[in-house]
């Protein structure tokens, strides 16, 4: 069975929606990152960091879904990351209410032994000089290193951002970050720059509009699946990027046409995050409703057209 | 073979992007609408009025595509409708800085004898006054009426709107517009809602984010081909309507899978549209061109997924 390494904050969010809000919650990119991943066929394990605070059912979710916690750093009287964040009527936007780095301050990772060796390294939003330590730490070139980040690391560390973005096989990022990265507006431009920055492969998030994957010349477009309602939007990007990682570590396959499989599945999975608040959603999925909503994709985006 | 019936606008435009601008040039929706229409084997027939300053030139260019101008009212002394426009950085937004309606303020159209009985009416957009007298003047229940609407008439004349709604088949509209038109952000509720308002078919316009396709409980996603470079948008909707009904048009055949195809290949006009000027791109475009982009589209959308 293929070994996914999933490093990214494992966190308190407390979000708050016009649907409700909530107290403290799990949260983290590593957190939805994982849960997306042990959909799929595969042995995974985090690295991160939490406090003291951590309460162990949160830590017992994730070890019952098979992630390996051996990498995930417990701080003796120290507080987990935490972020309160408001969301806007559209759902589209959100106001930061407090960020608190807490343990993530000082964050050295460590990756465990036995996975010095994984197959996929699915390297979550979190400070670049952190991505490139635990690809430094690998000793054996990973079959793939997909990297998800954010303009604000553009903002604050941008070459400690280019010099990772060298040594990854595919970045993850929304439209505007993409913009932002090669101050170009069209996306097709954008990404042919982002590839000779060190990706092979570029996934441009869109959010509600979508994804776009681009290699070369190759583009293939993704459809988010229309929703009545969408309840909470933290996370999706997360698990959007958990589901992508965990198919490829399954299949073992990085071909054009396995990676556009993979964004299916990655949008798939998003599509149910957003449907109750936090991790709840993906806590309680099964087989059966991925594979229905799998096929709703298809009927979403599926024509047969005669060329005349 | 079909007839199709175009109402709309034969306009000067005068636009400006970040890459040049124009003098006054042949614009309008009907233009563009007749223009995209007549890529498929279809007779079709503009109504629409200007006045004696439209250059033969422009009109000549309408007829050598077969399109039968006797409902093109020309206005002794009269002016054509002027809109002059400049785009912003990211063409995704623009400023009107001139409207002259000119002859289009007192605007009565008169459906040519044999058009009376049009297999399929596309309703650019316009008045909906004027949209509903069309209605009123077919002699025989047309297999499709498509109507296209914008947020100024949902200001302005809202009751007429909703008249005009309720007679047709199919309503093509932005995304703004149909959260506007319904008080819903949700584009999933919003579309029910218009479909309770009378057709049966709701096209949501995106622009680059692509289009989708409601009717029932079924949905559709069509999406724009990733440009390099969009040079002018003017009239890229008008061109995927055009399409859209010039397709239907041909194929007489108004199946939702057959609808789907009727996006994609209006999809793929308003991606030539859009790379020049006005109408020069739509002047000069021959099939090998639009069947090579119809491939691109495929590639762009289709994926091949197993259920695990």
């Amino acid at each position: 069975m293929s070994k996914l390494l999933i490093v990214g904050t494992v966190a308190f969010d407390e979000i708050e929606t016009p649907f409700g809000k909530t107290d403290k919650i799990l949260g983290g990119a590593a957190t939805f990152i994982g849960l997306a991943a042990s959909q799929f066929n595969v042995e995974s394990a985090i690295v991160s960091v939490v406090g003291e605070d951590m309460p162990q059912k949160y830590l017992d979710l994730l070890s019952s879904r098979k992630i390996d916690l051996s990498g995930l750093e417990i701080v003796k009287g120290g507080k987990t990351f935490y972020w309160k964040g408001k969301y806007h009527n559209d759902l589209n936007s959100r106001d930061t209410l407090v960020t608190e780095l807490n343990t993530l301050a000082d964050f050295n990772p460590i990756v465990p032994e036995n996975y010095k060796e994984a197959d996929v390294v699915m390297l979550g939003n979190l400070h670049p000089s952190v991505q490139l330590s635990v690809i430094n730490q690998m000793t054996k070139k990973p079959k793939l290193i997909v990297l998800d980040t954010m303009n604000f690391w553009m903002d604050n560390s941008l070459p400690e951002l280019l010099e990772v973005i060298k040594h990854i096989d595919v970045i993850t990022i929304n439209d505007e970050e993409a913009r932002q990265l090669t101050g170009e507006y069209s996306l097709v431009k954008a990404a042919a720059k982002i590839e000779k920055m060190g990706p092979k492969y570029v996934v441009i998030k869109k959010g509600e509009h979508g994804a776009l994957l681009f290699h070369q010349t190759k583009i293939f477009f993704a459809p988010a699946l229309p929703l009545e309602e969408v309840f909470d939007p933290t996370g999706a990007g997360d698990t959007f990027a958990g589901g992508f990682a965990g198919y490829l570590a399954e299949t073992e396959n990085i071909s054009f046409d396995n990676l556009k499989n993979a964004i299916i599945h990655g949008s798939n999975l998003a599509s149910f995050s957003v449907e109750k608040f936090g991790t709840e959603r993906m806590e309680n999925l099964n087989k059966d409703e991925t594979n229905k909503r799998l096929l709703q994709f298809k009927e979403l985006s599926q024509f047969d057209i005669e060329l005349q």
